[in-house]
């Protein structure tokens, strides 16, 4: 059971941005935040004790993702995960004496800024950072990949589904790909998902998505702020890109954020518990709210995939001409809390890169607005929202006039 | 007030390790674990609350240490922060069209972790990291600081006070070297200082500490795990080492964790607020079971410095000959919660480079018992214990015979 915020009459549609505690995650987390507070590397009972609360929290998502427990390193946050991740495989390979200008690495032009700007940094350490073209609805062109990939590819790292217009990729057929290219020249390509989108709607079971690092931000599934997992495959090694004491295998040095990790294990095994219903009945509401924002709309574009290539909960339109950043601040004032673009892109205005580069149009781009659902979003709420827009539009559409 | 281990009559001596999160910071931050979630990046109002949370937190550590806000950068605990701190500084150098090979770096061989294998790495990298002698009780020599300081010189990096040992360093009189040394060379010279220790036992003025970069663990200050902060001079500038969206400046990107940073400001405040009547009265507490341990127990012998040059909390002891791994386990069944040498320094045996480094000595450095005391920490407390440890001593030494 998750609350919802529309306790407050608020219609909050920024759940890709953050997600409220779930209450048995923080039922969890209470007693490591009003009782034992003992540091999990300390030998004596109250170390003990925390140890076990890590190692038990380890242990529930290992099992839910199916993977041996050594294998679920705890981060701050998907956007250190991705970093761990990217420079944790660059680094290791270097370590096995590969210079940055041996090493190419494939990736989107549609990706969180966090692995975005994590292939700028490679890009300026000498490292060959390749694009894969992706669809008009965001998706990989498998056919582009198969070219990109080299005797040199290292690393394909893409998002599971992306935060703004709430494409799926399509991992199997990337997956199979990155298998043909390793055989016929008989490398190791790490596959890289960002899950930060991923547990409330999708599989993580980490043989179904075929990754070698799956990165979970649990904030983005109910869980605690500031906590996040990368969780990697055996056949990889992460070299530690953050220096300290031995935690998490020494690859994630730092005292174990206890409480954090406690809730962020109970928020992720609910989460992927019943995501199929969960997204059953969202994507659900997510088709009639785009049929009725249509209907309401006519000029309203609907930027993404369809179906089961599409987030449940994500809604992501272009209505051109329109000042969304303006139109989210009066959508602000009547009680809906919406977003024109991913949260870590920046609060404000702009162009949204990934309907830029999915759609090749400025104006579309530059006009984005984001709807992601909650769990307990109804048809009526998106009726409401629908209503207020067209108000908005309409007097905007006066103005110009 | 904060609330004691010891309800469930327990001793809990491991202060420096993890402390108790405060209750005034628990109430402060439930607001945003039960209530309002919103992403701080978000432009609706459920963001704006987090953003006025994430900024008056921000406000209230400025004001403390008496920074501007901006120069306040939240992290995810001390070990980020050290590491954000030194390479961040190190990069900015690169950034300006240095080389690793044209930059030396001081610091001393008795630091956390989290200094220590930062410095290793920076060796890797090419810099030039020389180690400043200490005495005997874990203070610098400043002659041969004097010595070491060079025009190549960028950063000078030590604790406030030492974890294991509790020596508060210097800092006015280093200080004093590194600008006389900048004015000499016309150089800049970064002063980080690891403040984990500090915040409940002296000054984190930022005047004070003189420093560039003050490192901040808040779970060891009664705040929640998983926080830190860097408090950075004017004059610097520190490039990221993680790479994503634009939050804290772009400095240290991803979600802010908004409820951490709340408790934590709250914690720090506190800390902060009495920590002269605090330290005073632990002090005293202290001193007396330094007198009853080496009245109880003859041949132990007290590491680190005396008086004000001590952190009030700290009493670290050898016992030679001792298997103080072992002890520690002893003493946890008899109710005592005790370390041997830091928890990052791992829980295990072995010698505490700490005590090797300073007394030279590797059977004291063998057998080091660290007891870290709370503000509640009694003489009666701290009596129990030396009865009980002299109790394990004797019947160590029956065996032995």
């Amino acid at each position: 059971m998750i609350y919802r915020m529309n306790d407050s009459g608020r219609i909050y549609l920024d759940y890709a941005a953050a997600t409220p505690l779930a209450p048995a995650a923080f039922a969890a987390m209470r007693p490591y935040l009003e009782g034992n507070f003992g540091n999990p590397s300390a030998i004596h009972a109250e170390g003990v004790i925390a140890r076990q609360a890590v190692e038990t929290a380890r242990e529930s998502i290992a099992l839910t993702s199916q993977v041996r427990p050594e294998y679920v390193i705890f981060t701050g946050g998907g956007t250190e995960g991705n970093n761990l991740a990217i420079f944790g495989v660059i680094e290791a390979q270097r370590k096995a004496g590969r210079t940055y200008a041996d090493l190419e690495v494939i990736t989107t032009n549609i990706e969180h800024p966090s692995i975005g700007a994590a292939m700028g940094r490679l890009t300026q350490l000498g490292v060959t950072v390749r694009y894969v073209k992706v669809d008009e609805t965001g998706k990989i062109a498998i056919a582009h990949l198969k070219e990109l990939l080299s005797p040199q590819t290292v690393l394909v790292a893409v998002a599971y589904a992306n935060s703004e217009i709430g494409t799926i990729q399509p991992l199997h057929a990337i997956k199979k790909a990155l298998a043909e290219s390793e055989q016929k020249n008989n490398t190791q390509i790490f596959f890289h998902v960002d899950a930060a989108q991923a547990p409330l709607w999708v599989s993580c079971l980490f043989s179904t998505v075929g990754a070698d690092a799956l990165v979970l931000d649990f904030a983005k599934c109910n869980g605690p702020k500031g906590t996040g997992a990368v969780i990697k495959s055996r056949r990889v090694e992460l070299v530690a890109t953050v220096y300290g004491g031995g935690q998490e295998r020494a690859v994630r040095p730092g005292t174990e954020n206890v409480p954090g990790i406690v809730g962020a294990a109970v928020a992720f095994v609910e989460a992927q518990q019943n995501w199929k219903e969960r997204a059953l009945l969202v994507s659900q509401v997510r088709d009639e709210a785009i049929t009725i924002l249509k209907q309401t709309i006519p000029e309203l574009l609907i930027n993404g995939a369809q179906g089961r290539e599409r987030l449940a909960n994500n809604v992501n339109v272009s209505i051109l001409g329109l000042d969304t950043e303006f139109a989210a601040i009066v959508l602000d004032s009547k009680g809906f809390a919406v977003s024109t673009k991913s949260a870590c892109a920046g609060a404000g205005g702009g162009e949204s890169t990934v309907v830029k580069e999915t759609t090749g149009d400025s104006a579309r781009a530059a006009s984005t607005l984001r709807f992601s659902l909650s769990p307990e979003t109804s048809v009526e709420d998106m009726q409401k929202l629908a209503a207020a827009l067209k108000t908005h539009v309409q007097q905007m559409s006066r103005y110009s006039f």
